[in-house]
Parts: C-alpha cells; structure tokens; sequence
C-alpha cells in the first residue's frame, strides 16, 4: 500500500471511529456500546468488500493495527466526549478523506480479483460507506447516505474512475493516489455546496 | 439456466427493484438511495446464498445483467413514481414469480454444493425472502414477511420440493421448472385467498 | 467437540431460541417471524463466525441437530407461550451458559484457522452475541448488547482467556470447559451484581 493510501486510510479509520462513537453516545449506549459502533462504522466496509470478494479471514481482523486504531479512537471519543463532539466540521473532512482511500482501497482489491467494472464499482462503494450503513442500521435508524448525505456518489464516481484508468494502463504507481484525492475533492465539493441528490416530491 | 428459470428471474428482478424503490420514496430517500434499495431489494437474497454457500464474487455482482436490470428498474421506478405506484396489485403477481424463480435458483444451487435438506431449504428461502428483509431493515421498519406477509412459507414448500424430488431423482430437466411454478401458485393462492399464518394472541 | 461444550452449546440454543421467540411474540409476528427469530438468535452468531473464518457452508446450516433444536425450542414457545415467558428468570442463567459455549465454540475455532489476539477477541464475542444483535435489529430495535446488557464483556474476557491459555499451553484438554465456565460465571456474575458499563452522561 502506497504512502498516500495508507496516511489517508489511518486518517479515515479514526474519522469514522469518531463518527460512530458519537452516534452510539448520542443513543446513550454503554463504553462497550460506543467502541463496538465506533469499531464497525470504520471496519465493516472493508470487512464485508473482503467477505464479498472471498478474503478470508478479513484484513480488517488480522492486522492489529486498524482494529487498534478503531478501539483506541472509540474509546477516546468516549473520555473526551465534550471536547470531541465541538470536532463536527473538521471530522467531516477527515471523513471525507476516509471515503477517499476506502473507495481506492476496495475498489484496488476488486480490480485484482476480477477486472469487472460492476464489481469494481458496488466493491469500491460498499467499502466506502457500509460502515456508515451498519453505524445507522444498529442505532435504529433509516441510514443517512440512502436520505441526504452525499457520499456514495463520490464513493461511485471514484471507483469507475479506478476502473477505467486501471483497464487503460494510465497512472499506474500514482493510481491510488489519484482515486483517493479526486474522490476526497468531490466529497469535499458536496459538503461545501451543500450538494443534494434529487428526491421524488411526494 | 433454463428457459422458464430466466424469464422468472428477470421479472422477479424487475418486481423486487420496483418494490424496493417504492418502499425508499415512501421513505423519502434520495436518488441514490432508491437505487440502493432497489438494487439490494432484488440482489441481495442470491447474494447471501452465494456468500452461505462459499461462491465468490457472488454472481449478482459479477454477472452484468443483473444489476443493470435492477438498476433500471429502480431509476424508472423513480422517474415514473406516479405511474408504477398505482401498479400495486399487478407488481405483487410479479413478486410471487421472483419468490418462485428465486427459490428455484437458491435451492437448486444449494443442492449442487451439499444436497442436505436443511441447508436446500434454509438457502432456498433465503434466497427468495433475504432481500425483502434487507429492504425493511434498511428502511428502519420490522421485515414484512416475519410479521403477516405470507411469502416465506411458499418458498420454504417450493425448496423442501426441490430436495425431495431431485433426491428421488424426478423430473430431471424440468425440476426448476416444476419448483417455480409450484411455488409461484402457492405465493398467488396466499394473496389471493388472504393466507394468514397464526399469531400469539397477547 | 468435549462433552461440557455440546451440553452446554444444546442449552444455549434452546436458551437463545426461547428468548428470540419471546422478542418476536412481544412484536406480534406470526409463527413463521417466530420461529425465524429463535433460529437467528441461536445460530446467527456462529454462522457470521463461519463466514469470517472462511468455513462454507456454515456448520449451523448443515448439522442437522443445530437447526432442529431451535426450529423445535422456538415452536414450543409459540405453543406455550404463556408458561414459557414466565421462565425469564431460568432462560436468563441459561442464556449465560449459552453465552459461555459460543465464546469458547469460537475463539476454539478462529484459533484453530489463525492464532491471532484480535481475531480470537472478536470471532468469540461475535459468536457469543452476534445473535442477540440480530434479532434486535429484526425486531427494529437498538442492540440491547451495546446499551445495557453486560453480555459482551464476559464474552470477550472468556475469548482473551482462551488465547492466552491456548498460546501457553495450559488446560490443554479442557480449555474449553475452563473458558465455558469463566465466561458463564462472569455473566451470572454480572446478572446478579447487576453490573453496567459505565456511559457519557450527557
């Protein structure tokens, strides 16, 4: 994994960490309560690209250091409640980074199990954001990225770039790199200007 | 895949995607998650049975027409709300063939890999049902079929069928044929006839 | 599997099926929501443990005894509902011994697959609670696990023991009944004492 991947990928798993702590908080869940959602909302989308794929057991599981990183960052949101939760913007862009190597990370993965655009694609996505899903789903709630929050659309838009630079043989070393930023750019963009997906006006 | 098996599945594709896109505008979710939904509505029981079943990447992801199908479903679902919601009572009858043609695939796949009855009727029900109750977790509501929808039960009859008769060896080149059928009049016989199944009276 | 883990593994199915079935009764599902419920309850946690480790299909889907205990305990709540809800008490300290053989069923099996802390840790834990997860989610609900119920803890506890004795190759034989037990222990512990993690005060 190249410099850019795995700075960025650090700076996502404790973003995300955060952001599930602080949800699990905010449903007055227990110490264990807001490590094991700060643990999932930052891991199970890797986890379940790497189930999708046929990885076994899950990167996520056997390298100590992202599990560590989810635990330590959970458990410090928790202690520092106060202080972390007045974060909320800045959190965002960290995340927004998250979404970047996550994208380029899962959608990297897919590329070299099966050069599939759907594949790489819904792999690149799921990684992204089904943690953000999973944090929804077991805090009973309808999950953000499905309503208002957009995310996936950068999480998409980056991983059918990954596809067509990679079957193209173009940025070969910088690859990555590339996928992460320019999905960091547009994640940025939408929350600046507010971007909004259309609904049906019903 | 025979003849009868690929059209049933295609239809069930389109009803399930449809079904699961009104159920996000119900919700009032964005674009994207009326596509999500859909797509999962009408993908995700096979993807589970692949994942239960030890086949990856699942052929959901991989096989291109499938989610193109849902994917288009779901966009014109959304496009055209107005219209597809008044076809309620018409769409239920499509369902109750995805239910037959998915619990065909699911049990016959499951057959292949282990003919043990349990696993043939668990994966086979799964296949059929999973992707509604992926549809209701996902819109924060209690799963539809675990509370009054008469669906499972069908395919739980329709996959018991398939161990039963290939097991015995009848009907060979038909037998998914035989099961999608049978279990597509028993899901027909339930909307019709209003089938209940007996609740704790508390 | 030594004779302490299948006793108490049968125990903790019966348990969990029971109390999975009292949750789907409480929201009004039908037989099928009931039944289905008591089946994920007891055996989702060492189906999700199977998917992570690589083991396909899953032993809780393909040994026949596994589903057939907890088709038949979650039937029999549905028949006796009234005296079976008066048994919360009991199902409680049956549900601890449950506990107990799911930790030690899994850190067993995630260490036989890769000895490594983190996944020991967190492939017992999953097994000991995952279902109770489930089936809250089903049930359209925040986990209890992660809001109030001291069940995770021992579990994890039990599965760290595990490890570390396996790794120094102490109890050999009856590491799993010695963990079976520590872990029911701190659970019956905690039900008695009434424990609770502590949570933000916010």
């Amino acid at each position: 994994m190249d410099l850019v991947l795995t700075v960025t990928n650090a700076v996502g798993i404790i973003a995300f960490s955060v952001a599930g702590s602080l949800k699990a908080i905010e449903k007055r869940m227990d110490l264990l309560g807001v490590i094991t959602l700060g643990f999932w909302t930052s891991l199970a989308g890797g986890i379940i690209a790497d189930v999708l794929l046929g990885k076994f057991p899950p990167s996520n599981l056997t390298e100590v250091q992202y599990p560590a990183i989810a635990i330590v960052s959970s458990a410090l949101t928790f202690a520092f409640f106060r202080k972390v939760s007045k974060l909320r913007r800045p959190l965002l862009y960290a995340e927004a980074l998250g979404i970047g190597a996550f994208t380029a990370s899962g959608a990297s993965l897919a590329y070299s199990v099966d050069p599939n655009p759907v594949l790489v694609t819904l792999v690149g996505t799921i990684t992204a954001v089904g943690g953000g899903v999973l944090r929804d789903v077991l805090a009973n709630e309808v999950p953000l990225v499905l309503t208002m929050d957009f995310s996936a659309t950068p999480a998409i838009i980056g991983s059918l770039t990954y596809y067509a630079l990679a079957y193209l043989g173009l940025f070969r070393e910088y690859l990555t790199a590339v996928v992460v930023l320019l999905t960091f750019a547009l994640r940025v963009a939408a929350i600046r200007g507010n971007w909004r997906l259309p609904t049906v006006a019903n």
